[in-house]
């Protein structure tokens, strides 16, 4: 049977603190959609990798994980690194269908409510 | 007479198609705030930088600036880096009131956007 799972795909930082958004993302998902599990995974400097992220999802039993780039402009990181990244768990997990949305940067919602929350700030 | 102005303040990266969704809030809000001036800025990497966004402003008669972080965690750069060029620009335009928000990844209505931009994708 068919089991989707999320991975929220952040670009880590030396700094503990600079995780705070991606915990409350991970907490939000869990709320809202219980039945999806979902993971955080970080390109470095953060743990899990995005391979350790599939590999706990995997022996949870997903089949088919989607990961969102949670970075706001598409540049070297997502455009060379992540693909490379990405094509390497799926050599790795070849019963797992694994794939990609854009960063969350192109999504017009996304944009919308930075602006709303600048407007709110003047 | 005062005059706001908003700064969306981001990191910068190699790849200039990184800056496209700065490029696209900026235009969402010239479009949404016609009477506010905005200007991007820059961490590293890209220009204009901080400074050099004020100086635009203040050429065009800006007296209250809000720097907006878009970021999503706040590690070394907000918290260590970001005050310090801050207040440097601050010494530099004294009768210009200046201040910062929280970064963009604090806001609950931006991690709500993250959460159905993911949902949508699933």
């Amino acid at each position: 049977m068919d089991m989707k799972a999320l991975i929220l795909f952040g670009h880590g930082a030396r700094d503990s603190r600079w995780r705070e958004p991606f915990d409350r993302l991970a907490g939000l998902w869990k709320t809202q959609h219980p039945n999806v599990r979902v993971e955080l995974a970080f390109l470095e400097l953060m743990k899990p990798s995005l391979e350790e992220a599939i590999t706990l999802l995997a022996d949870d039993g997903a089949t088919d994980v989607v990961v969102v780039p949670v970075f706001f402009g598409q540049g070297g990181h997502l455009r060379n690194d992540f693909p490379v990244l990405l094509s390497d768990c799926q050599e790795k997990f070849p019963g797992m269908a694994l794939s990609a949305t854009p960063a969350v940067g192109e999504d017009e919602a996304v944009l919308q409510a930075i602006i709303e929350f600048s407007a709110r700030a003047l």
